[in-house]
């Protein structure tokens, strides 16, 4: 089976960004702040029309078989409001997560947001995290390591902060994909900028970290490629060596990166330097990039047509970042394939 | 000939470093500030020593001729001190590189760093501009985008306040490289991230911009291979279609990149994806990577030798990106090396 790890509910409907905004509007008013069932909580019918006539259709038309969804990116937000809004803002996306997961059981596995913002302590995720995880079933979480929406105020992924939120992650064996959410710094574009940046400058936090012999199951999953990284494999090689003593591949017991790159020679890059045993299968379909490339009639985002047309790729190794590796990377997503006889 | 477009002054003696923390120490105190006499102004001696000894040798042993030479770039850290040492500094790391290439005038050509600072008005930085280029021959400039050193709390370099000064670049007819300067943001590394980020960013800060509407003549050259652009070049296809209706390739009249790529399939991969007009050679050493790669021998940042050996390039490819593309992006170096008959 085909499993595409990284896919967001980019399809809610316009009255739950509406919601969204008042929350925000009235972070510091809770008294006439908006209730939940005022545009909080989806409908079957606008589940069905966002996903059933988006993500679903698409998944099916290019040929995989099982997406790990998760709340829009851009609209957690963490910079907005406040801790209690974050937690509220949490807890409704993920609902609505778990509802598509529901509705559509065999194409949607759950991956939750957590309740970061800026200034709070990681360790107020905890509870979140364990309510998605041991209660509803998700397989996985968002993590951002910038909940200040672009400046970087706060401390590497690489603090102690974050020890007590890796220490549950270890626990209840699931990953956690680094992801930040939408850039309120002008110098930043969100998923032309700050997405990547993100990607690269965590890596190096991790490179230049001891932060896997603290947790040697801890697993991260670098998006969009991982950023910069792949391309300057060399660059990061050298740094390792010099400054660590310790080839790069020491990372890869605990980093994995996705396949959101929009291009074939971007894709066959990665598929070359970094281990097969390290490359998940994502598209990030329907995000930041939606059009079709004008030179193939395809989309842009069809990440699944460069990985057939990589020929370096053996059965093997397609199988591998088509579903072994996110199988072994998100064992709670392995236990629930099983338990339908996957 | 073979013209190395990125190169810094690294192997300065310990004494001008300390000078400039010096100069820092007493930022407020000018009347106890170190007199320039006392360390700022290094002798032939040192120059050669540091110069002669280190980038003139490796020129040699790698088969370059010619590299363009700026003051080191982490070490401009324009968030430090204030807007009088920033121009201070600048002077005295732009004084020697020019003594540098006055030493050493068939090997090294000057590219001066600017008098930036926080909060400042890139305007202020073209009297230094000015007598680097009018009075001492250099032919090029870095500018950093970020001289907060990693916090981006100025305006992005499309805002208008950056206008005077690319006038003045246009007048001059010299490129910027967009370079920052050392990360004081404990969550970007250097050269392992910031300088990346800062690539990628002010790539991304273009696209999405009319810039070059309003100079079509300006010229800036991302170094470090682009950042993460060229990787991610389906990516900025798709959303310089989407965002702006015009192809990627509108950009390239006035964008090039260096191939500070340091391994075989980054530079394989950038070759491929961005044309041959807009890619420049470049290593930068001896910079943010100095060792040997261990699985070949050779040095990560020999970047002349991936070049050497893309398959895909023809041998006027590579004369464009060896030497062509520099001379017509840097015209005055064109001139300079006319002068000498070359």
């Amino acid at each position: 089976m085909i499993i595409d790890c990284h896919g967001h509910f980019t399809t809610v409907p316009k009255s739950f960004r509406d919601w969204r905004a008042k929350q925000v509007e009235y972070a510091d008013d809770p008294v006439n702040a908006p209730k939940r069932k005022d545009g909080a909580v989806l409908t079957d019918e606008q589940i069905r029309e966002g996903v059933g006539g988006g993500q679903l259709k698409l998944q099916q038309e290019r040929g995989s078989d099982l997406t790990l969804f998760s709340p829009i990116a851009g609209l957690m937000s963490h910079h907005l409001g406040n801790e209690r809004t974050s937690l509220e803002w949490a807890e409704v996306s993920n609902n609505n997560v778990h509802r598509v997961t529901e509705l559509y059981p065999d194409n949607f596995a759950p991956v939750c947001q957590l309740p970061q913002s800026p200034g709070a302590a990681p360790k107020n995720s905890i509870p979140e995290l364990r309510r998605c995880v041991e209660e509803l079933g998700f397989v996985g979480c968002n993590l951002n390591p910038d909940p200040t929406g672009g400046f970087w105020t706060g401390n590497p992924m690489t603090d102690r902060e974050w020890y007590p939120l890796y220490e549950v992650l270890c626990e209840l064996d699931v990953p956690a994909m680094i992801h930040v959410a939408a850039s309120c710094n002008h110098n930043f574009h969100g998923t032309g900028a700050h997405y990547l940046n993100a990607d690269t400058s965590v890596f190096m936090q991790v490179l230049q970290s001891e932060l896997f012999k603290d947790f040697p199951s801890l697993r991260f999953v670098i998006p969009h490629g991982g950023g910069a990284v792949p391309y300057h494999w060399g660059r990061y090689r050298g740094m390792s060596l010099e400054m660590m003593d310790r080839p790069l591949e020491g990372l890869l017991n605990n980093i994995y990166f996705d396949t959101c790159v929009y291009h074939q020679p971007g894709v066959e890059l990665l598929t070359k330097v970094v281990p097969t045993d390290n490359v998940l299968f994502g598209s990030e379909m329907i995000g930041a990039v939606r059009g079709k490339d004008p030179k193939t009639g395809h989309y842009f985002d069809d990440t699944k047509r460069y990985l057939d047309d990589c020929p370096a790729l053996s059965d093997e190794d397609r199988s591998k970042i088509f579903e072994k590796n996110a199988r072994r990377v998100y064992p709670r997503l392995d236990t629930r394939l099983r338990a339908k006889g996957k």
